[in-house]
């Protein structure tokens, strides 16, 4: 069994935290920005001391390739994004391009032999927190093998002009169009010169923690859907309005989430998760009885007839009496449980049985590029643990020792991928 | 009984209405601002034109007094405020001000005899718009008899440095200080000139129009208490972490926001009324669980003692179990209710007896500058129907006639004053 090196590891799990630093122990990099270039520069540098190649495709992802032995052989490729929320943590995402190096250096240094050709991967703007949404660049790249329901949110040409949420003026395309590392349409990741993709990322939640594991074999990316839920009352003044009139939209909208939260757990579904995170309200002055609110209501499970359930529920709700209000709900976003491929789920399985690293199977809540890839060809994912469950902020952590652990996995599931 | 003149009344409401006009019905007309302005120089102009002197106090209200047959009486004062909420209405304030207007211009015309002289008056900065607080200038006016919990949140010169909502810099006291009508601190109203004062305003509220009624005689301004109540949880992924390990803030809320309306209505008191009209949600991004939630809780009834029924449950919430979230309660602001004078409230019911106009006893719960000035002179309201019972928006309505009617009721009730 090969493994990776807890040194080399290190050195670039520092050296990535550099560009970026925020100063309390995490990164701001928005995509394309000066510090997501650092990065990239550094990504190429390092590939190229190992004699990688270096290619780009019109969005600005970048792939490094080594050569396998058989010329005629599809790449295997490997990678995540470098791209951080405000004031994240030094691994979601980065971590996955730092265990595709690894393994290629591994490869390398230790002259393993492969078949394959094997690339190490940063995809563009995946946090989406500079240009919305989420995710961009995979579904502009994939976006011909998306299903159609999905794909309709993928038009290149709009995301092109999606408008930086701290200027409010320059657009995605503009910002690419200066960038260094924007290159060919043709370089795009594809079927015909890929054969499988594999990311890494840490869990982002407590599962494996809590059950005392160090990785995770992902099976599937949750479907989930996204709905608004909106309240329509009739503003009046605080000290005036006698109570048996009020149409109180904040009442109702309290209202419907203690229900929504009383009929989905009554369903039992203990891996179902739900969130309502976001809540307008109007005008949202102490002294006036508020006249509309609208929330949002996130819900999560792998099984299409378990959210259809929760679903039932969701869509009952303007039939009820809210306070008088009128209730109306929208549906802003959904998708199917992505599954993994199933053999390369089992190259990951056995890896890490190999190793003798405590596992468990687990499913994505979080979506990630790999789902849009999977698409397009055989895809899965490893998760490494994180500390108490935190991601999306500073405190965000897995020690150096569990990184190398998972890219020593990727590594050895990568090999498997390439000798059958 | 002497009478209010309509066509007078009309001819007054349809020109306040023309200044800050804002072209659908209503007016934007904040305190100090040109349109401010405009109103007051139209209210000199048509006192001075019956003969009446103007005097200006140091935070600009204006005072328009007739003198009467007893040099050696006090002042009788009517008055209300003639600035506005963003797009407010034509009667809410200034058909106070008009009224005491057409009081003066009805005994001047009709020679009327009077022992007192009486005064018109306009209150600087009532609504508070541009520079808060609400009722700034009677606070500041009435300051060292307020009651000493109220009084402390009227710092003279705290409320000088008010800042602009609009520019967020200049202050209500830079404004103040080159405006025409700014007089001296020694016109202030006091309970050594002055020997009553009356405000005749729009309800602001259904309950006139519901019973079938004119004329509100209002007895009193709702004692209340406005609480912060707030929840803190812990942040996580909506879709990594599990509903079970969730300290959820908003759910906590809701769950809350429904615990006070349910033990709250149990208590059984019709005329109570409770309002949460501001929320706020951090961070609010729907794919995160929210890990802070603050509301507002607006309480008013005449009793002390439901108010303390009220305020027990308030007190009960942080020992509760909140979806594990740690509660805070704080208290923003109280006062008690304020009676008006009983002999004042009697001469308004006997007026509008005399009238014969459909009234009713009626309690203020909005806040009027009436009730600051309450603590230095005997004073009282009179309500007039407000239409749908709309107020602080352009549909606000009460017809020309309603309008007479109350200046009429006014009128009769300020020469019983006169006569005691």
């Amino acid at each position: 069994m090969h493994k990776c090196d807890l040194e080399r590891m290190s050195e670039k799990i520092r050296t990535f935290s550099k560009f970026g630093d925020a100063g309390h122990g995490g990164v701001t990099r928005y995509s394309l920005s000066p510090e997501a270039l650092q990065a990239r520069d550094y990504f190429a540098e390092r590939m190229k001391a190992i004699g990688a190649t270096i290619e780009t495709d019109d969005v600005a992802n970048m792939y490094a390739t080594i050569p396998g032995s058989d010329p005629a052989a599809k790449r295997i490729v490997m990678g995540s994004h470098c791209d951080s929320v405000k004031n994240g943590g030094n691994y979601d995402g980065i971590l996955g391009v730092i265990g595709a190096m690894e393994v290629l250096e591994t490869v390398v240094e230790e002259g393993i032999p492969h078949k394959h050709p094997l690339t190490a991967m940063i995809w563009t703007n995946e946090e989406g927190s500079l240009y919305p949404p989420a995710m961009m660049c995979s579904g502009i790249v994939c976006h011909d093998f998306l299903p159609e329901d999905i794909a309709k949110n993928f038009k290149y040409e709009e995301k092109m002009q999606s408008t930086s949420v701290l200027d409010k003026q320059t657009t995605f395309g503009e910002m690419l169009e200066n960038f260094k590392y924007k290159g060919d349409r043709k370089n795009r990741l594809n079927p015909d010169g890929y054969k499988c993709m594999f990311e890494m990322h840490i869990e982002q939640g407590p599962i494996l923690e809590d059950a005392g594991n160090e990785i995770g074999v992902v099976d599937c990316v949750l479907g989930m859907f996204n709905y608004r839920v909106s309240f329509a009352g009739q503003s009046a003044h605080a000290g005036t309005f006698p109570m048996q009139k009020r149409k109180d939209a904040l009442f109702a909208a309290a209202q419907a989430l203690c229900h929504l939260h009383e009929e989905i757990d009554k369903l039992g579904y203990p891996e179902l998760v739900y969130t309502t995170g976001e809540l307008l309200i109007h005008p949202c002055v102490h002294t006036v009885i508020p006249d509309f609110v609208e929330f949002s209501l996130d819900v999560r499970h792998e099984k299409p007839e378990v959210r259809g359930q929760v679903l039932e529920i969701v869509q009952s709700l303007p039939q009820k009496e809210w306070a008088g209000c009128k209730c109306e709900i929208k549906e802003a976003w959904k998708r199917d449980t992505v599954y993994w491929d199933k053999k390369l789920v089992g190259y990951v399985e056995e890896a890490a049985k190999e190793m003798g690293v405590k596992h468990q199977y687990i499913h994505s809540g979080a979506g990630h590029d790999a789902q849009f890839a999977a698409y397009m060809m055989p895809t899965t994912m490893i998760f490494v643990v994180s500390k108490d469950g935190l991601s999306h902020c500073e405190p965000e952590y897995t020690s150096d020792e569990q990184c190398t652990t998972a890219a020593t996995v990727l590594l050895n599931a990568v090999l498997r991928a390439d000798a059958e």
